[in-house]
C-alpha cells in the first residue's frame, strides 16, 4: 500500500514537472511549484529526485519510451515498409498528443543545453531512414526518388509539425499529418503501390 | 563622429546580445555578459536599451526585416510563382545562415512566453500560402495537389529544416534545401513546368 502511494506520488510529480516545463521553460520551472501542483511538499519531491536535472533526465527517458513504442507497433510484417513509416509517424503523433511527458521529454532533448539522455530526433532520423531503405529494397519507391533525400525532407516535415504543434495543436492532429502525407505519397511512391498505403492509418495500440 | 560611435556601440550589443541568447537562452543571459563580449559596460548598454526585453524586441524586429527582404527578392516578375517560392525559401535560408541576429530573433519570436513582436513562423506561412495561391492562379500546380495541403507540407519542411539548423548547421545549408525541393517539386508543379523551375535557384541579392 505504502509503495502503492510511492509509485503514485512519484507519477503526479513527473506529470506535474512536465506541465511546468511546458509552461514556463526548464529554466524557469520552480521546484516549489512541481511539488504544490503534484499536491505535495518539496521534501516530498527531494525524496523521489536529487534535484531539476534528475526529474528532467525522467522525463526525456519516458519520451525515449513512448517513441520505441511508436517504431515498434509499426514493425508489423502485414504492412509494406511505405506503410509502416506512415503509420509510425501517426502512432507517434498520437502519443506526443496525448501525453504532456512524452511532449515535454521531446523538447527537453531537442535542448542540447539541457539534454541528459539520448537525442530523439537523431532517433526519430534514423528510424525514417531505416524504413526508407526497406522501402527501395521492397521496390516501393517511385523512379525519380533518392532515399536519402526523402529523409531529410520528412524527417524536415515531421520535425516541423512537431515543433508548431508546441504552440498550435492543430498541427500535431492526425489530420494534418494525413494531409501531408497524401500530399507526399505520390512523390514517394511508384504508382502502383499508391493505391497500398492509407495515409490516415496509425498503428498505435487502441488504449 | 560621436553618433557614428554611439550606432556601432548598439550594433555591437545587438549582436552580441542574439550569440549569448543562441547560447545560454533568454533567460539566463545575463546583462553584464552581452555588455561585456560588446566590449562596454553595463551603464552603456543602459544607455541604448533600457532592459533585455527591449533588446530581444530589436532582435526580433531585425529578423522580421529580414523574413521580408527575403520575400521582396522573391517578387521578380521574371519568375513563375513556384520558382519565386523556392527562391525566397533560399534567401530566407541564406539570411538565417549569415546572421546571428536574424537566427535569435526567429528562435525569440516563436516562444511565445518572450515573444513581443510578430510571429515569424506565422508570418512565413502566409507568405508560402500566398505563393501557392499565385502558382494555382498561374496554373502550375499538378492536378491532384491541393494548395493546402501543399501549404501545410511545405511550411511543416521548412520549419523542421530552420529547428534542426539550430543543433546542425548542414540542415540549413543550400544542399539540404535544394534536397528538399528536387525531392518535392514533381509532385507539386505540372510536368510540363518542372524544367522551369531551378531548385538551387535563390533571389538573395549577392551581398
Amino acid at each position: 500500500m505504502k509503495q502503492q502511494r510511492a509509485l503514485r506520488t512519484r507519477g503526479a510529480l513527473i506529470r506535474s514537472a512536465a506541465e511546468t516545463f511546458e509552461r514556463c521553460g526548464y529554466v524557469q520551472a520552480k521546484l516549489a511549484e512541481i511539488s504544490s501542483n503534484a499536491g505535495v511538499s518539496v521534501g516530498a519531491l527531494h525524496f523521489h529526485f536529487t534535484n531539476k536535472a534528475a526529474v528532467a533526465s525522467t522525463i526525456e527517458a519516458s519520451a525515449a519510451e513512448a517513441l520505441r513504442r511508436a517504431a515498434r507497433a509499426a514493425q508489423s510484417p502485414h504492412m509494406n515498409a511505405l506503410q509502416r513509416l506512415t503509420s509510425v509517424s501517426h502512432a507517434l503523433a498520437e502519443e506526443l498528443r496525448g501525453d504532456v511527458v512524452a511532449r515535454a521529454g521531446f523538447h527537453l532533448s531537442c535542448h542540447t543545453r539541457h539534454r541528459t539522455g539520448p537525442d530523439l530526433r537523431q532517433e526519430w532520423y534514423t528510424c525514417v531512414q531505416q524504413l526508407l531503405a526497406e522501402a527501395e529494397a521492397e521496390d516501393l519507391l517511385a523512379d525519380h526518388v533518392r532515399p536519402e533525400a526523402a529523409t531529410v525532407s520528412i524527417v524536415a516535415a515531421t520535425t516541423g509539425i512537431e515543433v508548431l504543434g508546441d504552440a498550435d495543436p492543430r498541427w500535431l492532429s492526425s489530420a494534418a499529418l494525413t494531409q501531408f502525407w497524401r500530399f507526399i505519397l505520390p512523390c514517394l511512391a511508384k504508382p502502383e503501390v499508391l493505391g497500398t498505403v492509407d495515409p490516415e492509418f496509425s498503428s498505435a495500440p487502441t488504449a
